[in-house]
């Protein structure tokens, strides 16, 4: 794709990392910023970029025809906000946050006019972070997510989608910055909410070689990049909370039946609870 | 193993079906009762069992040296209740039952004089349920636990870790009844509260198809066997009750702490999270 396009990926993280190993072994002209000079110098002497830089990124900046931003949301929003003007007009310009509502408006807002910013999310992360665990990243089964807003043109967009398909994303699809946020609150966050309570609840170290894969399952994503997902967390609050208290009611009402003696509602969460699943597994 | 042994297998279910399976390819001679038509045919045809019946089965009771029980508790009870009286002394008896206390001293005391009853629990369950899905039960990664009682002889218990490693486990454990229903309530029962409370708390199956990883791994166990996790849970109810308390308290605290924006206490449960989830990798 874009052969004749220079791209700059700012944030070599996890997946900043992935995209811009994936981008030049397709092919593309790919350009890296971070501000570490181990992940600089493993993204150089790995082939994931040709040039970059840690300070005095200027002209990288403005050499710039795609830029992807491997950033938190935070770190982002304070980046677009310092540099931002460096990038010239008619540039296309993506991220990868996982959370969108008050990302993706002030980042619009910010960008010169004529820099069209089309957000998405590549939801691929994996309980690790960092370049050095980049190759492990797998697009082929992932979702990818484009939350354009009216300020977005069908042309962003086409790119956007087309950026997907390069990268290998099994499935791309189109939402509001809102229903995204809806969507994560549930589908990731939550899990992770849950994942982490579950290791914190008490000290069950002890137990560790009684697990079987239930428990694995259940737990792995309680490896958590720490600041990472408070971010994450603390942006959407408003969805997550929402969802903690309707699983908490659900868990509640497993917990009645249980000091009621109550078998026959068991088995009916129980039957409603395979039922729902069998669609997840249909998808 | 005891080549001149006869095994007789009460319950042919996925992991009694399992067990024949095993331990005819082992050159054990294995009979079975069931009390479906379609379940001993498959036993049958499939070489799993040498003989077997659905009714009129005393015969084949007082044939057997060695007993398996691949009942739920209740039926278990029942069982034993009803036809126990039949069992030859000298015959050692055990069982797949996935809760001890209040199954393993009732069973003791009904048997009679010289049978020995030594009570196990083989964790490698799954999602699925009955004879034709045995095949894909994997023992190789799981754990064997015995619940010896004071009426157990070191004998017993010997035989007993001797099947477990004919069937090929990973890891023979002995607990007391008490101290395997304490475990049980965390590393299994609770996780399948959980999975089974995120799927019944809201008809979200219109996500399905942005689920990724974490999702799926975290609920695959939503699917469940009804009569037999009400039996499970309800059996184990104090010790489950007080887990999903200790869970609550967790969750609420990540809630507390999105309330309060209180990031540093967010990355504080998720740094504690990631260091105890470790633990459970090395084990």
């Amino acid at each position: 794709m874009e052969a004749n396009k220079t791209y700059l990926i700012v944030g070599l993280g996890l997946l900043g990392g992935k995209y811009a190993q994936v981008l030049s072994q397709k092919g593309c002209r790919v350009n890296g910023i971070t501000h570490s000079q181990a992940t600089l110098d493993y993204a150089l002497t790995h082939d994931y970029i040709r040039e970059g830089a840690i300070r005095d990124f200027e002209p990288l900046v403005q050499q710039a025809d795609r830029i992807i931003f491997g950033l938190y949301p935070t770190v982002l929003l304070d980046w677009v906000r310092q540099y931002g003007h460096l990038i010239r007009p008619g540039t296309l310009v993506t991220d990868v946050s996982g959370v969108k509502r008050g990302v993706v408006e002030p980042v619009q807002q910010m960008l010169p006019e004529g820099v069209e910013f089309i957000a998405s999310h590549p939801m691929a992360g994996r309980e690790t972070s960092g370049i050095t665990h980049s190759a492990e990243v797998d697009f082929a089964p992932a979702n990818f997510i484009i939350t354009p807003t009216d300020r977005n043109t069908e042309q962003g967009i086409a790119w956007c989608r087309e950026l997907a398909e390069t990268l290998g994303f099994a499935r791309i699809s189109i939402l509001s910055p809102a229903e995204h946020d809806h969507m994560i609150g549930y589908v990731s966050q939550l899990c992770h909410a849950i994942a982490v309570s579950l290791m914190c609840a008490s000290d069950n170290t002890d137990l560790a070689k009684y697990t079987g894969d239930s428990f694995r399952d259940l737990t792995r994503i309680a490896r958590i990049n720490d600041k990472m997902w408070a971010e994450l967390f603390l942006w959407n609050k408003d969805n997550l909370i929402s969802e903690i208290d309707m699983f908490s009611n659900a868990l509640q009402a497993v917990r009645t039946k249980l000091v009621e003696d109550d078998r026959a509602g068991l088995e009916e969460m129980f039957r409603l609870s395979t039922e729902r699943r069998k669609a997840f597994d249909q998808k």
